[in-house]
């Protein structure tokens, strides 16, 4: 944009609790069009920030200052302040956000014990630290495979309890949220109930983390405005998930959007994962897309993968096999050291699991 | 995409030459979608494959088999076989695509032979090996800042005697070229100018490398047809660059498309740069993003940076300080590394350089 | 698409059954890339095509054939037949999708009794045959105003038996379906929605007709799916409804797609609204899109007003006033006459009305 | 947006000359977010507003108020007032932009004297004001058909003579420019040059009209400021035309874009025609595309019909036949008319034509 011509603009401001009104129209319309602004407050003391305002605290005077574009109602989703940051925590051992990665790993569907066992088994003795696997499955077409519903969560149940991962999957209706939470550890809501109002509302009185999708043409405001819903209903233990925006180029099945998983770091106190697999389509382009969304600053990743891709009942063609998943993962390592956090180190965690598995 | 019923489909195929159509038609619809073929080939011998045909050799037995959507046209610029790959020559020293990546730093503009200076002095002692700097600017308005012209030429030209770093500058009409040519190393084609194709033609017979960006919502196979108009009329050394794709949110300036880059270091035996502050829009997102570049397989990066980046006459808000550019470059290091590539060691370089600039 | 070369391919079919899949090969991939196929089907006799099957029936030898994508799982949304059209009733005297076009007006939200009795009385005199107003609201932000919720409801029931005017209100949720199908002529499900499949599957089993907004982001098939999944769960009354999608451009809310309406029109027997109100974002031009609709082709209009349309709780900025409302529906007249279509003539149905009203 | 709480803020203006500057900010900012703002503008008189300032002149009182956002850089291209139309001259007879539409038909490519003289003899005695007919093609591939060239305008010349009716034709470069103009009445900027810079300044000194395409995925305010290149350098008779912007679903080539057409003609006083062709890419979808172009208020259509659409060398698939093309430009004249807009009687037209060519 170009520079406007100077005004000598000056504003007046009588009411002190005007003032966060001020700043907004500050920063977001003034500031950024280089209007050379004098702001002259009459009220004797700057009022107190709220707790949890979505404010930026800004220094005006240093030229690479954060952002610029606070959201105006993501309240509670927004940092309070520039190192505000919230650790979710998945099971007494595992946590989103901190210092150590978090990696999913599973198929699209759950499709059987044995499916999901070859699953588990492969992926234990690796840095990832969850698995995934659908059991009620959003499907464009009323005819494809709706999952396996209850009975895919008793495998899953069963799974959990046979390896000591936790599981998440995804809860389309409300409905299904009290049989979801009583078998998952988390719960994932799809891209395209991202705008379901009243599932986020119900998922916020749940005590179980929620790990929130990107709608398929949602904007970043819209993306932290769907996890105030979660948030401002009770439930503080939301993790964001960019898994890639519609655009008009079929080669891939998405774009996936890293811009907007760094902008939500700087934005947002909230953790962010990467869902590369439902980005590319592809399974070629994963191994590449997951070791950039790392190096990005993501906090973890789900990606889908399974014994057979080739004969995956849904979403085939962007599955990694199981020896491609372990490849990858062990690929992570030196990046997420380049960029100051790490994977999870399998002996020693898998040791601490079998002891709670024990137990 | 669902599987659809099997079908005894049997295709006979009288004609040896037609051949390579039936091969795409297989690639392109059969086998992606499912359909059991049995290929009955009446003719005695398969044909020998065009060197360089555009098509991937694939083997169908292969479950990870890399692509399925070879481009029908872009017979120069896609890989006639899984390893083929361009090495494109800046100069004696400096290649793109090779093992060291290539980092590009500099100002959206040239402004003038001091702001030059400080940009190459700073530059020149880490791993950055070439400078960029516009000096013919395609400026959404008429009335705004157009570039210096030919000025900018010489002071491009004074900067890259005194460093002896090569220069990287856009051209944006045939009737620059010559003189471009005459100063700069590698001619830049912007993004909106992808589509012009008389200009693309024209740099089809220029004997120095051409740095094509994508256009604005251009797709992959357009993006590599806009490569094949200039390898089709004699210039090989073309460097692809994303620099984002248009969207719907206007929180970053564009959505820096790497799924496309990966795709593309796949598809293509073309060197590809990632331009991340085009992309973003705002320099807090340039740094993250250049490393998630990196990470996914880029082969350099071109970077805007700026002594005083709140001062700039163009793009002010993406530019990064000379500091934050130092820093970035030097935290690139780590993950080149992890990815087994390498940044240029800048002692020994610029040893060689004052060598070379002395003679 | 440039023309490939002739190809002298065969195509043998052994299996009868395997006809309509060969069919949908032929219509999506080789007529379309114009391979010259010859088609040798060995069985004796076309089988019929089955009811509702979703295949155009097309006539290859006329060059301006219709469509050409036939939908491969929207079996009952798709025409069985070039004629197929489906008129679903409102009420007892109104219809959609016949030759007589629906004109929908009212507010974002119903605020007060007040604000719909100046609605209704202001648009019952002219051709206006519904009513629209939303009481339960889809807001980005969970500190907007959610709507009046069922103090709504009541307010549409005493306006709609006041008024004569059947009403049209947006459904959120499964557990409000039964309460809203209670007050309500028709339920809308929004552009968020339109993927809330299991919403989607309950408004199956509702004897209430339903009115579909296209999502955001979601292709024509999509749309068409999501419509599937309301008629094979068993509703045969849907309604469809285009109100813009996504893009890059924020100088409007929305891009008010009409070439899809088309192409709806063509594809589905199902009657296809347009809501020019979202799409444009701005009243200013919402009077010429809602020109343009009718003269494509739509069944019908659905348009905010407001009394005082600046003071309006949501979407002030896209409302007309009533006066432009009036002055809009009047204007519609003549080209509904250019295109083979009518306005309701007030007069008479109004007359009609007040008896029914009577009884 | 939601309504922001009232804000007390008082604004002082000391500089007379930075009126407008305020205005902008007003306009652009506080107005919209309704901030409740009391101007106090010190100096004694409003300063007459620059002829061909670019701003609105806005009554904030109307709550209907036109637009909103005035384009800050588009001095010449933007309305001075808001009753500021400008009518550019194709032929003596030929005017666009006043009450008769204009209709431009043809083929995409001209192929041979032959096709054109087909296209000539069946379109002149309908409504069809003008041919269309491309010698130099932009094509995304280097080995797809160029055009016919010099050759190519021997034919629309020879054409242009035999008929009377005026052509127009693409121009793809500075170097072809003074050859086309020789031979053509309009030329033609496609939607992949509109950001080609240096052909529009060049453009801006021919004393032919210039029918200038927006670009596939170029904003409104880009859209404008390309015409204003054109203005800026001394080509007042510039004619926008809307083709279809990029999106994300294949099933029609491109989203026509009425709402910015609509919006075009409110902020613009430049002509706008509508190319519904190349927007729908499917020849079924484009009758009812150009009527409600017709009905939202462009002042004409350019459509591609062929003699024999299924042979055509490019762009076969969105080409009517003639027949259809007499049957859409007589389906068009209610509309018209609806619209206060007129189709040229052909009668009348061709006697004085015949006469004219007699001269």
């Amino acid at each position: 944009m170009t520079r406007l011509p100077d005004v000598p603009l000056k504003l007046f401001l009588d009411d002190r609790d005007a003032f966060p009104q001020l700043l907004v129209l500050w920063l977001l319309f003034l500031e950024p069009l280089r209007f050379r602004v004098k702001l002259l407050c009459r009220f004797s003391a700057h009022p107190e920030p709220e707790s949890g305002s979505g404010f930026f605290v800004v220094d005006p005077s240093n030229p690479n200052f954060k952002d610029s574009r606070p959201m105006l109602n993501a309240k509670l989703a927004a940092k309070a302040h520039p190192t505000h940051r919230t650790v979710v925590r998945l099971t007494e051992e595992i946590t989103i956000g901190d210092r150590q990665l978090l990696i999913i790993g599973g198929p699209c569907s759950v499709e059987s014990f044995s499916q999901m066992e070859q699953v588990a088994t492969r992926l234990k003795p690796i840095a990832v630290q969850a698995l995934r696997g659908g059991v009620y499955k959003p499907r464009s077409s009323p005819y494809a495979f709706q999952g396996l519903g209850e009975a895919g969560l008793e495998i899953l149940a069963a799974i959990r309890a046979e390896s000591g991962l936790p599981v998440v999957t995804e809860v389309m209706a409300i409905a299904q949220i009290e049989t979801v939470a009583a078998y998952a550890d988390m719960l994932q809501i799809g891209s395209r109930n991202m705008h379901n109002f009243d599932l986020l509302k119900a998922l916020g009185q749940v005590n179980k983390p929620v790990l929130l999708k990107r709608g398929l043409a949602a904007t970043l405001e819209e993306f932290l405005l769907a996890a105030e819903y979660i948030l401002s209903h009770g439930n503080p233990n939301v993790v964001l998930c960019e898994r890639g925006i519609r655009s008009f180029d079929s080669h891939t099945r998405n774009v996936l959007d890293l811009g907007t998983v760094v902008a939500l770091k700087q934005i947002s106190h909230l953790p962010v994962l990467v869902d590369p697999s439902h980005a590319a389509g592809k399974r070629e382009l994963v191994p590449d897309l997951a070791r950039a969304a790392i190096a990005c600053g993501a906090d973890g990743l789900i990606i889908e993968c399974h014994p057979a891709p080739e004969q995956s009942v849904s979403d085939a063609r962007q599955a990694l096999s199981l020896t491609d998943m372990v490849d990858l993962v062990t690929s992570l390592d030196p990046i997420a050291t380049a960029v100051g956090r790490s994977l999870m180190r399998p002996e020693s965690t898998s040791l601490e699991r079998s002891v709670l598995t024990a137990c």
